[in-house]
């Protein structure tokens, strides 16, 4: 089957995620420019249609010049009010936050929203998969937090406790997040484990 | 459970969405502002969660004045490269694009891109459930037409047929939209015929 400018339609064929592991290391990249890179290999070996949603921003002009494109000339960064990255995988609604810091030992919980929060407790209760993947640079690790233990972490920060996740408790509580060469952040192989 | 704020948590009593019906007319509304406002109600009564992405725009000049908020001084609309809307409904990954057209026979296919209709076969080959609700702005009718029916009309365009959907036969292929007091373009109510 062809697209009416004549690109044919991708196979898709299914790659090996396995093939290349922990050879390359983890250099330069942001987190973001990391996941979007492996939710780019998810969807074009069909594994996984994931995508990060635009910034969200509140566009206050716009000026139509003759003969080129419309140019908002003012516009400011409005808050999310849910996470940055959802889909579809195997069947089942995905639904994630990502996080990085460059603290060595704790991840602020003012890092996420209320309103983040009361969106993941949603998708909880709707069914659906809800995790935040927490990166600390400075150690270049990375992990995936359940939504329901970043919620334990939230109540304690309600109740007047700590207001942070310690890289230690991580360690413990989290899941590090494996490296691969096309999926970088391969966040879907601790999915696998944890709820399939 | 209180918010750091003090807010209580809300409880999400669901409401009969069916308490009011076809009482008001839908004047003066935009679809996008219709489903919106449904979207926000379906959360509100904890019947789904579904969001308007943000409009994806191509961020290329950032003022920092001081003592105030960031200013986006250039910036350009980029194309989609999704549908507008997706989210989770009973347990399943819903993902839609809404379109409205001024035309009173035909809606064109122009009206939807390439990689939209590359998108949603991916989520259909994925098992989401996948539609495009599309109102008559004229007739003040909105429907709602399945992925794969929508796929039939892009084919028969690609060979070189119809490049539109006429009125009359998504009176037949199509499934019309009731509007609802609260939920004024209540899609799940074919959603659950449909699908569940």
């Amino acid at each position: 089957m062809n697209y009416p400018n004549g690109k044919k339609v991708k196979t898709n064929q299914p790659i090996n995620a396995k093939q290349n592991t922990n050879i390359f290391s983890n250099r330069g990249m942001t987190l973001e420019e990391d996941i979007n890179s492996t939710n780019t290999y998810y969807r074009q070996s069909n594994k996984a249609v994931i995508h990060k949603k635009p910034t969200p921003v509140q566009i206050v002009k716009v000026d139509y010049p003759k003969r080129s494109a419309a140019v908002i000339t003012e516009a400011y960064f409005k808050q999310a009010s849910t996470t940055d990255y959802n889909g579809i995988y195997r069947g089942k609604y995905i639904d994630f936050e990502a996080k990085e810091t460059k603290n060595k030992t704790l991840f602020p919980l003012a890092n996420v929203h209320d309103h983040q929060i009361e969106h993941m407790k949603a998708i909880d209760a709707h069914g659906g998969i809800c995790f935040i993947i927490i990166r600390f640079a400075a150690h270049d690790q990375t992990f995936l937090l359940p939504a329901e233990k970043l919620f334990s972490y939230w109540n304690v920060k309600l109740n007047g406790g700590k207001k942070s996740i310690s890289f230690d408790s991580l360690q413990t509580e989290g899941y590090p997040i494996p490296f691969q060469y096309r999926a970088r952040v391969d966040y879907l192989a601790i999915i696998d484990k944890l709820y399939f």
